[in-house]
């Protein structure tokens, strides 16, 4: 590692929170508890399914800036009507979207954090927009810093603006930037940047449909076994 | 009250952090460490003097977007001539105008802080930049869960970008924004996009030199003491 970074960003989807298991374990109560049957596991692999077509129309220039939280809304809609569920009010909808605000960490996040936070400037560079990631952080006891919503910045990664809008913002050069993910792609496209990088599987996060992502890729500036075991390979 | 807000915005030099007494303090050390005399209450001060008149170059179109850390350091380039300071190097002048992410809070602030994010959304939302703002919480121990800088809108307050840019942001309306500050004005500007208000005195804020907001000038929907009485008055 050429220096110790002033600030660690962390994709937040997968990387921080255990999107699956919370949507699934969050839906299925609702279901249960409004009447309505579904096969929820089935609904929430397929909302994920459409989460890099729906910003691909963004990043492509189709659709104008829309926040995450509407294209996840955009699907949610068209995936229910295909899935047959029926007996969903608007408000029924509404809370559905926002299981998205109701993620649950995986073990190491909040303890290996709360020990980055002592020593470095810590925040999401999620794709997700700043009521989302906030309201997760409130939910799930995530002690950020500072939240960097992809609405700050009006653009989703792996667009540049995402990763060099941190270090603007934080007025610091981009190699003063860690970028933490459990995905490879993410890193390349930091590393493309200037920022450091750092790697840790999370072998669960697509449940039994997990196909990629299982080891380092490259030759990352840390690759670790979760956030507990980054935080000691940093020293902290 | 009307209702109970989502998030509660804090104005900061002055309301949270005491500027006045952490620059005297902070530069009398630093003078005296690099053998550099000056009056240095006298150029707090008039350092604090430039601040409006510094904004509203930008307000009124005369400067484009200007991050308050440079706003400062124009002013204190002037400053240090006209007081006729002599021997800093330009790594003095960086660390001096760094002097603004090193303030100290009045003693109630982070306790109060601590209780009210407990309940609230709680971040500054400052004339100060992301940087400055996000330095001065990690110095100062400050919880806030996301930091609302000028930069995020490119406007000082009082513009109604500001004030409407976090309940935007936020996906709230206006009226579930609480504004507090110890100073009149701001809370008025506030009022006028809609915002709740809470005000607190900070009497000692400019020293001697104190000539307003030693009271509440409207009926203000919360008027308390410090921030641990506004948390108690908002039941937390």
């Amino acid at each position: 590692m050429p220096q110790s970074p002033v600030a660690i960003v962390f994709d937040t989807f997968g990387t921080v929170v255990d999107w699956r298991s919370s949507l699934i374990a969050d839906l299925s109560a609702y279901g249960a508890q409004r009447g309505v049957k579904a096969d929820w596991p089935a609904l929430v692999d397929a909302w994920r399914a459409a989460y890099q077509p729906s910003m691909q129309r963004v990043r492509s220039g189709e659709l104008p800036w829309t926040r995450l939280d509407d294209l996840h809304r955009g699907s949610l809609d068209r995936l229910i009507t295909e899935h047959g569920i029926t007996g969903l009010t608007e408000e029924d909808k509404v809370h559905i979207n926002l299981g998205w605000h109701r993620l649950n960490p995986w073990p190491d996040s909040v303890p290996g954090l709360t020990r980055l936070k002592s020593r470095f400037i810590i925040g999401p560079l999620s794709n997700g927009n700043v009521s989302l990631l906030l309201n997760m952080a409130k939910h799930a006891g995530i002690p950020w810093d500072m939240i960097f919503g992809s609405d700050l910045f009006g653009h989703f990664k792996p667009d540049p603006e995402t990763y060099l809008g941190v270090a603007n913002m934080l007025n610091v050069r981009p190699d003063q930037v860690m970028m933490a993910a459990a995905h490879n792609g993410d890193l390349a496209a930091a590393r493309r940047c200037g920022l450091q990088t750092a790697f840790f599987p999370r072998p669960t996060e697509y449940g039994p449909h997990q196909v990629r992502d299982t080891k380092a890729e490259q030759d990352w500036d840390i690759v670790a076994t979760d956030i507990q075991d980054m935080a000691t390979k940093l020293g902290v």
